[in-house]
């Protein structure tokens, strides 16, 4: 089964948009647990096990395993194992924001398609095509392009004006004409603007998009701009709003209420015209 | 000692500006060495040994120890670990090409510059300044920004219009403007023209360039394009056409002779009008 496919069938079956992002700070970690790398996977499959029938998918952002060396990136590992194992059924999105001249590139995607073990991995689509065909080469797997992002300076240099329109639309458009069917789209949903534009020019593909929660962007203008003419093929994130919503022992419980809330607003807005 | 003093003098110390890049591969292992995993350090070692006398910078591609997982990343450590100890005056570059919003930058610049121990990192741009603030705390560590990359696709988006002038040089005329002393500017050395013009931009910054070897980058054009004023701050990488150079058992001894004769080519012209 490709991503596609096991995305549109957990979406159905737990009938939301949202991805949990397993960000793991040790400094954030709850009472009764010990604030230490190894402690991460503990953390993360309490989260897991809570909010299981509320997600989409799940997201890990390999930077946070990675500040803690190698005992960080065995957990890494443990918590994708354990997904895989426990729910097949989700779909694993790491998010390595990689990318290089080809014949790195090709390393990068064994570590995150073969050694890891993820169903999907956000990229940096700037060197051009050819940095990027290693990844498209795993079929079965996304390779979501970072378009435009959610943090305040994404303007900066993805906004730069070619001729009548910004930097983000130039690349959306020439990434378009590429024949990988596995291309996915990564734009922040702090920018509903930019989100609905770049929807437009990719209206089949699945994006996924952040900046839900802690970073502040409105659920249903994101909703709105970001979603499919069927109300879906796209994946929120939202982390620390989620598995930091209590310091306490509650910590899980009260990740699956938060997760719970965020689904069932963004599921008002979905079929809304 | 920042990065900065560190290589200025090792550049007088070994008259080079050679940077070798330690990018195991174990298919391509030499007789006698077991292709695998466990067997990167050693491999890195013996290149280590007998080129410490020739190179200002070694160079460590993470994406080529990742993709062997955890054994690999332990491989890579412990090649730092050596370095570090062996051969204190001799900087490490960290090739990682990370970047992410500013919280997570924050995790990746941890990994990189304290937990993995590099002196300098290779970063992406492209998310504006607030992704890069995390890494430039670092004072005494190089942030390498990549400008201008060496593969055939880097054309693709680097190089499309804004107003009069490519993509690349707007990015360069913003970067430059940025309080950050430790920023360094990577451009491929495939690209002499652009070398060149990024060079006129940041006269007093440190490059890292590549494509000299495998990627059959001009020597004397690399060097003419990218030097400064004193022929010197600039580091110019090779990978593949040293440590492969021989599959022999006397692939150590080969590497040596192959760098030194780069660093001699080298050398040739760096005064030269």
């Amino acid at each position: 089964m490709n991503f596609q496919q096991k995305l549109q069938k957990i979406v159905k079956r737990n009938k939301s948009l949202v991805c949990v992002g397993l960000d793991p700070d040790i400094k954030k970690f709850p009472k009764g647990l010990k604030k230490s790398p190894s402690s991460i996977f503990s953390f993360n499959k309490a989260i897991i096990d809570a909010t299981n029938k509320l997600v989409c998918v799940y997201k890990l952002n390999i930077a946070f395993y990675e500040a803690y060396g190698l005992e960080g990136l065995k957990q890494f590992k443990k918590t994708i194992e354990y997904l895989k194992k426990k729910y097949p059924h989700i779909p694993i999105v790491l998010d390595g924001k990689r990318a290089d001249i080809g014949n790195t590139s090709k390393m990068y995607a064994k570590a995150f398609f073969e050694y890891w073990g993820g169903d999907a991995l956000t990229v940096y689509p700037h060197l051009g095509l050819d940095s990027l065909e290693p990844f498209f080469r795993y079929k079965d797997k996304l390779v979501i392009l970072l378009i435009r992002t959610s943090n305040p300076d994404a303007k900066m240099f993805q906004d730069v004006m070619v001729g009548k329109h910004p930097y983000y639309i130039e690349i959306a458009r020439q990434i378009k004409e590429w024949p990988y069917p596995n291309i996915g789209i990564f734009v922040g949903a702090t920018y509903p603007h930019e989100l609905k534009q770049i929807r437009k020019i990719f209206p089949d593909k699945i994006f996924l998009s952040a900046g839900i929660g802690v970073q502040a962007a409105s659920i249903k203008q994101a909703i709105q701009a970001g979603r499919d003419k069927k109300g879906e093929n796209i994946m929120y994130n939202a982390s620390r709003s989620i598995i930091y919503a209590s310091s306490g022992k509650d910590f899980a419980e009260r990740a699956a209420e938060e997760t719970e809330k965020l689904r069932d607003s963004m599921n008002k807005y979905r079929f809304e015209k």
